[in-house]
């Protein structure tokens, strides 16, 4: 499979192209949105294309040629105003959503966060990153894609240990980003794991088998 | 029909509740968030009751016993933060609908912004705003209700004229506040509108006429 990764420069992100890369099972390519990101993922010898999520469907649709399956793992980050929730974490996504639906992109994997959609679980100062997640996780459960959403815990940059819990109703807890990547990156070989939402958190199950439970789901 | 209208206290809010209690064809409930607008609205004999669109679907919708309409044309206003807007203008909005769904409220009249329908036509510091619009509309027309949202012009406080244009891709014009409430008032007697999202600017065909045209359509 073709597998564009949206928001390849973020901390998810770049772990999710490295591990694509490595794995060599599919061809990665890294969507960008600065010229010097192009160039920094050239020198590894990924292809990356360029496009802004501020900017238009159509451009983000252009990078979508040839695409199998999107990874959108993109966000404002927490230095950026509220405007910017909105218009990244929210707008941007759905713009790629409706992006890959015109472009005729058959899977759509989505970096949720955890009790983003439990309204009354949202803590006060992430309420609008929150609300923006939401929103971009109905508008792909309302799209025609076949998508897969990921809500993982609060995100921590330990190694990963390979071993995660997945579900609809598991509690809050932490994960390293790693672990996130990896459950991405394996999830992209079970394509029958279609229009589902669920919560990834660290766990005692290895990522293959909370994968087949889910897939057995 | 029992009316509901949610932002009653702000400037067009206020003008549907008025015309709504004057024309006595309806019974106007005003949904407020604080207590001393509920005692200002009982004062003038009109029945409101509180509810914050921060605060919970099942609070909003308590709000909505014996309602068959609800007008929604509440907002952050222009003076708080773009978390307000996330929060307020889309997320408020969100859970409006909601709980009208789950009230089973009949009928859900949306003040929106004519050209949140257009990514393209957003002004750059109107964006945040027209995106929070644009979703939340979406998230009407993806609900189950018997919608009609209009997409006012840019609002003015001068004196209605009784005359505008109804269409789905006018120009960008102006129309004053009460033209668009009187057109929300009116349009209660047009059922028959259902589930369609128009533009609403000042023109030159009675608001009647204009409501009739759109019926026929």
């Amino acid at each position: 499979m073709n597998v564009l990764v949206v928001g390849a420069n973020g901390q998810i992100g770049k772990m999710v192209v490295e591990k694509l890369q490595e794995g060599k099972q599919h061809n990665v390519r890294a969507m960008v949105r600065k010229e010097e990101q192009v160039a920094d993922f050239k020198s590894k010898g990924i292809e990356a294309r360029l496009a802004d999520l501020e900017g238009s469907v159509d451009a983000i649709q252009a990078t979508m040629k040839d695409i199998d399956a999107v990874v959108f793992s993109a966000g404002s980050g927490g230095s950026t105003g509220y405007d910017k929730t909105i218009l990244i974490d929210l707008d941007g996504a759905a713009k790629t959503i409706e992006a890959a639906e015109k472009a005729g992109v058959k899977r759509f994997i989505m970096v949720s966060s955890i009790a983003s959609n439990h309204r009354e679980k949202w803590s006060e100062d992430m309420k609008p990153y929150m609300a923006a997640k939401f929103y971009a996780d109905q508008m792909l459960e309302k799209s025609g894609l076949d998508y897969l959403i990921f809500r993982p815990g609060m995100l921590e940059n330990k190694p990963g240990t390979g071993n995660v819990k997945i579900g609809t109703e598991t509690a809050i807890r932490a994960i390293p980003r790693e672990d996130v990547a990896s459950t991405i990156v394996s999830a992209l070989d079970y394509p029958t794991i279609s229009r589902q939402a669920v919560d990834l958190i660290s766990g005692d199950t290895s990522i293959e088998e909370a994968l087949k439970k889910l897939w057995l789901n």
